[in-house]
């Protein structure tokens, strides 16, 4: 094997693999392929490489994850954590190896770990906010596991929106499930049964806005005249789905970008982890026409 | 370092560094990200490991991600063509090197490297001979690089049903551009400056497919009595696009659960990879609403 050149071991002197591990939820996620695109075009152009991973949404395969990760060397680790993670113990074999572990996205309030995330919260005050402001009253929000900050600080924006126009919030319009399309369809046949018709909704992720659009078209519901609905994510679809969908602008591909940056910065010691800790990236309100009463 | 367990120290010793590579064109598509969870599933079942790169549809990117994955020492690489690659000199180090690489999707005819792919002339003659049965007599065949098999076999399979149904083949009729949603509302603009105008549109993916009913509706072109559409690939946006679109099912997940498995199989000596050769997965027509005259 002499002739090829063997950087693994020359890596095991030099006590550095220029390996990246990554570990997501999921792959197959518009948003989250953006992230991983993102990524691999940052590690990539800087010579590291990249090991790529998912949990399928259980803290079980989260950490067997991180444990093939810490196997396998890697310089530093980039999660997005499950949608059941409870702690994050399994993560802390690399902080006493002195490994960056940094979050995105799903993100663990914890001092010892940097993270890079959106303003959930005023992204959500602003969707809630718009939704007020075109007239609705009776706003349901469709959620995830409020386990995940994403999920918590959207729901706080939500309230926090309702309390600035004087709306008494009402715990029976919040829905939680695993926001799937599935589920999506089964929150807005419920919807459909409230008495009196909520006349908004605001979900957390664009797949769920899409399924409950189709579904409230097809029991004759206008939109955004009876429901105005607004989503989250600006997925491809949200330019696909008539009436347009009015979401959040939220730029996965940078966000895998300014993560892989991070990292790669603090590896070649240019950038100190523990100073920077938190980046918050920018995000946007756009307003379409599933919203737009006036 | 002596508490953690050093797998690439004794991959080293063992000659194999359980890591799977995987190149391909770009990791943010609908098919690809599904291709990429497939395969991780596989990869991670196993206890092998995976390292992803995206040759960024260029030749040169491909190779040098080949040369990266060389010196990590790969076990088996899983490749999908560049759009511009027009030899595959750059993964000759690893057959020499019996490593194994197999190629799916967008594939090269060449002996020494295992295949996976769909019947591609079958599909396109399938959605060709369907547009042609609705009664279309001018059908634009929106497509990409000529080089790439699965465009190539497309625009066999077009001409043939085309040749079934004694309808003269019209090289005016063919637009091949990079498939990106930009090009197809191009090319969409283009054909209505078409005079006769076509009757029916069939697009070698779903982007296009979706860009170009969006142009045609906002023309006032009613789908699919004046001109019928058909994609590929059956994307959630093919759901979602009104009115749906024909399309075919290709199942990017199964396509990486197979490809990874062929190979994993073959690392375990469980499959001689020159005896299989090439795996062809299964395709279907979906017929819906974009296409449906009768």
């Amino acid at each position: 094997m002499g002739y090829r050149s063997n950087s693994f071991a020359s890596n095991l002197r030099r006590k550095n693999s220029n390996i990246i591990g990554v570990i997501v939820p999921r792959l197959n996620s518009s948003f989250m392929s953006d992230v991983i695109a993102g990524i691999e075009k940052v590690v990539n152009n800087n010579n590291y490489n990249l090991i790529i991973s998912q949990s399928l949404e259980t803290m079980k395969k989260e950490a067997s994850n991180a444990r093939a990760m810490l196997n396998n060397r890697v310089d530093g680790l980039l999660v997005s954590l499950a949608y059941d993670t409870t702690s994050i113990e399994h993560f802390e074999p690399f902080i006493k190896r002195k490994i960056p572990v940094l979050f995105f996205d799903r993100i663990f309030e914890h001092e010892q770990y940097p993270q890079i995330y959106i303003d959930n919260f005023k992204a959500a005050y602003e969707v809630t906010d718009h939704l007020l402001t075109q007239g609705c009253k009776r706003i349901v929000h469709i959620t995830g596991n409020q386990l995940r900050n994403v999920y918590a600080e959207r729901l706080r924006g939500y309230k926090k929106a309702l309390e600035a126009h004087h709306v008494d919030f009402d715990e029976q319009l919040v829905i939680i499930n695993d926001l799937s399309a599935k589920e999506a369809v089964a929150a807005t046949e419920a919807i459909l049964k409230m008495d009196p018709l909520p006349d908004g909704i605001f979900t957390v992720n664009d797949v769920s806005a899409v399924s409950c659009i189709q579904v409230l078209k097809k029991a004759g519901i206008k939109i955004p005249e009876q429901i105005a609905v607004a989503g989250f994510n600006n997925d491809p679809a949200a330019c696909v789905i008539e009436p347009n969908l009015t979401t959040v602008n939220y730029k996965g591909y940078e966000m895998g970008e300014a993560a892989a940056s991070m990292l790669i910065n603090h590896l070649a010691d240019r950038q100190d982890l523990q100073q920077t800790h938190s980046l918050i990236l920018r995000s946007e309100l756009i307003v379409r026409e599933s919203s737009r009463r006036k």
